[in-house]
């Protein structure tokens, strides 16, 4: 059964499990470790751990670093990790091998381009982003800018009003192109070429794209991207980051960080930095090669999907479950933020409520581990290779039940921590 | 038998394994993993597993990424790994609590410190270095000066000219503690003392000495400092660096990296940058939890020994080493370029040596696994924890046959792979 055949029904569990037996993705479930009593909707926060990581990783302790020690280095390959694992998330995001590179942060990366657009683009000294981008995008412009002591300008606007706002001043566009609150979508074709009409470069993150749904940084002749390796792409905690760089860019521009792991020869040893060729040069020091082996294990999973079947079931899912909240939670005030279109929306569905903190932590209570974001979201994030449509269900049945009992105002649903 | 009654007679390997039998570090070296037949002389490129670490990365694998998901962010104190661990790193590098933190790499908290230097000293234009530091903190120096675009000059003075050289244009004296190549240590309270007369800043890279050698950051009114979690630490290949900033500097300065990690209150989404008060500051993007726990292991074994003793046995294997060389190598020409002086050597021996390429790969064919820097430069780790004085014997008696039947000749000891 698709899901229109299930739409135009009333849904029930039955149904969901039907569509659940003919997902073509059903198979990658077994592929990662999903703890039983578990609906996992944070997957955009930290992807589950596939099923290779600790075995891989025994051997990378026991065998590489133990057995191997230093030599590793050549022998077990990871001095060559940045750029291999960076050409496997190359394919998912529509670039080319030797256009993308592991390392790092996400913000140390981002850090990288924004230099690199800079000087770039000298002329101009307008940066724009979104008030609601995420934060560390903003600290890292603001990081430059402040270090930099130029007239360079960070001008925020609401989504809905970039496009207008670029103009002939503008340097840079830094987008994130799926909003990590509300999961709105940007056109990144469309805004990439206006923003070239105009003489300015643009910066994507992709955090919650890759690995979410297919990505043609290429068929969008985007400048620059960065992104994350711990969300839909299941690296782990923390995993390394990759960087983008047209290739066209490549060559005009060596970044500031310019630590040895980018030079043209790193073991020459020379006092004088030279930079690698193509994207090695976005390279800084070494890498934690622990922590690449467990984002490679994410990435080879990743690799063996379908991206289309991703999207295609991560949109079935996300209507699903904004139906289903119609249907069963209309009456208790959840207000959808995420765009109700398709076409528009990431790979997650958030809502607005009064109480979105204690409602949360009531799910996590009972097995639902969505996430929190300032104010008021309740976030949920797809992820098409361990979540199942019933998995859907049965959050929602989770869901109503709380909003219906009013469970979240017991006090321990109320106490907030240091991290949330 | 101590060492002084060893050297005053004959030595033998007797004597040594008697040396081996008093050892009060011996009961160390079951704390790590070093592989039948090997002889490890590369601690100082990368430190032997801990053999806690397997254990604990499968556990963080299964249980907190696993079962714990993103909640362990809370749960298994992944959020305070930066801090807690830098707080225990400062206890081996004479810092407070509070001056350390554990973040990206060596090259990028070099960045950061760089950056706050040049701020804080902002009416000198001139930052010193030696022309054999270590480069990539000659590159990072370059990246900084060129993303600028100011009059800052980097000024490249061997070692020995390097006092005489910091005047009152000096901004920053930017020295790595010990040398990697030479393993010549600066006399780090003196530099520092005389820098700050001068009106100078200093940052030390200790990546060859924090956890090889008690360290007095403090005690030498130190300002910056960097380091590596890889070599002495033992904390895996690329394991995350530290970065140290005394106390009085700290608020004075917001550093450029000014990633979410680093903000006041990273969960309350602001899109202003707000910095952290003291050390959390220096932090940037999300960090690899996986390389941070193994980086805990080495540093939680670290801390158990007594870096007096550490240094002692360092010593004694390195005036060891050099006796027996001079004693059973003598006439091979392999020149010693470590000073003799153990007062002004850091913990590890080189010697040059026209063939030097290809006789280290003679030795690690051999066993013995020491590495290669150029130009034709043999070197030496000491890591007292685990490696033993017969391990010197022996590695001794393989150096002594390979120079004297010319092993290295062999075709397969004069091939150049990429990564030496």
């Amino acid at each position: 059964m698709t899901l229109t055949q299930a739409t135009s029904t009333k849904l029930t569990r039955d149904a969901l499990a039907a569509m659940d037996a003919h997902d073509p993705l059903a198979s990658f479930r077994d592929k990662f470790y999903v703890p039983e009593g578990v609906l996992y909707f944070d997957g955009n926060s930290l992807g589950a751990v596939p099923k290779t990581v600790e075995g891989r990783l025994q051997k990378a302790v026991t065998q590489e670093w133990g057995d191997g020690l230093v030599r590793s280095w050549n022998t077990a390959g990871w001095y060559e990790m940045p750029r291999r694992i960076g050409d496997k998330i190359a394919r998912l995001i529509g670039a080319n091998a030797g256009e993308v590179v592991v390392a790092d942060s996400t913000s140390v990366n981002l850090f990288k381009v924004l230099a690199a657009a800079v000087k770039l683009n000298p002329s101009k000294h307008v940066i724009i982003s979104e008030p609601d981008n995420f934060p560390t995008d903003l600290y890292m412009a603001q990081g430059l800018i402040q270090l930099l002591g130029s007239d360079h300008k960070l001008v925020l606007k609401p989504a809905a009003e970039v496009m207008d706002t670029i103009d002939d001043d503008t340097a840079i566009v830094m987008l994130t192109h799926v909003n990590y609150r509300t999961g709105a979508m940007h056109d990144m074709k469309a805004i990439t070429a206006h923003a070239h009409e105009k003489g300015a470069l643009v910066i994507w993150d992709l955090a919650h794209s890759a690995g979410a749904m297919p990505v043609d940084l290429n068929g969008a002749n985007a400048d620059f991207a960065i992104g994350c390796g711990y969300k839909y792409l299941n690296g782990g905690p923390g995993a390394p980051a990759f960087v983008y760089v047209a290739q066209r860019h490549q060559a005009n521009f060596s970044q500031p960080l310019a630590g040895w792991m980018g030079h043209a020869q790193p073991f020459a040893f020379d006092w004088k930095y030279q930079p690698a060729e193509g994207i090695g040069r976005y390279l800084a020091g070494t890498q934690p090669v622990l922590s690449m082996i467990a984002l490679e294990c994410g990435v080879d999973v990743m690799s063996e999907a379908d991206l289309s079947l991703v999207r295609e079931k991560s949109l079935a899912m996300a209507d699903l479950f904004i139906q289903l909240v119609e249907q069963r939670c209309g009456e208790y005030g959840l207000e959808l933020v995420t765009p109700r279109d398709g076409a528009i929306r990431g790979s997650q569905v958030s809502y607005s409520h009064p109480q979105g903190f204690p409602i949360m932590q009531a799910l996590i209570a009972a097995g639902v581990i969505g996430d929190y974001r300032k104010p008021n979201i309740l976030r949920f994030g797809f992820t098409p290779l361990y979540v199942s449509y019933t998995d859907v269900w049965d959050t929602i049945e989770i869901l109503s039940n709380i909003l219906h009992d009013r469970t979240w105002e017991k006090p321990e649903f109320q106490r907030r921590g240091n991290v949330t």
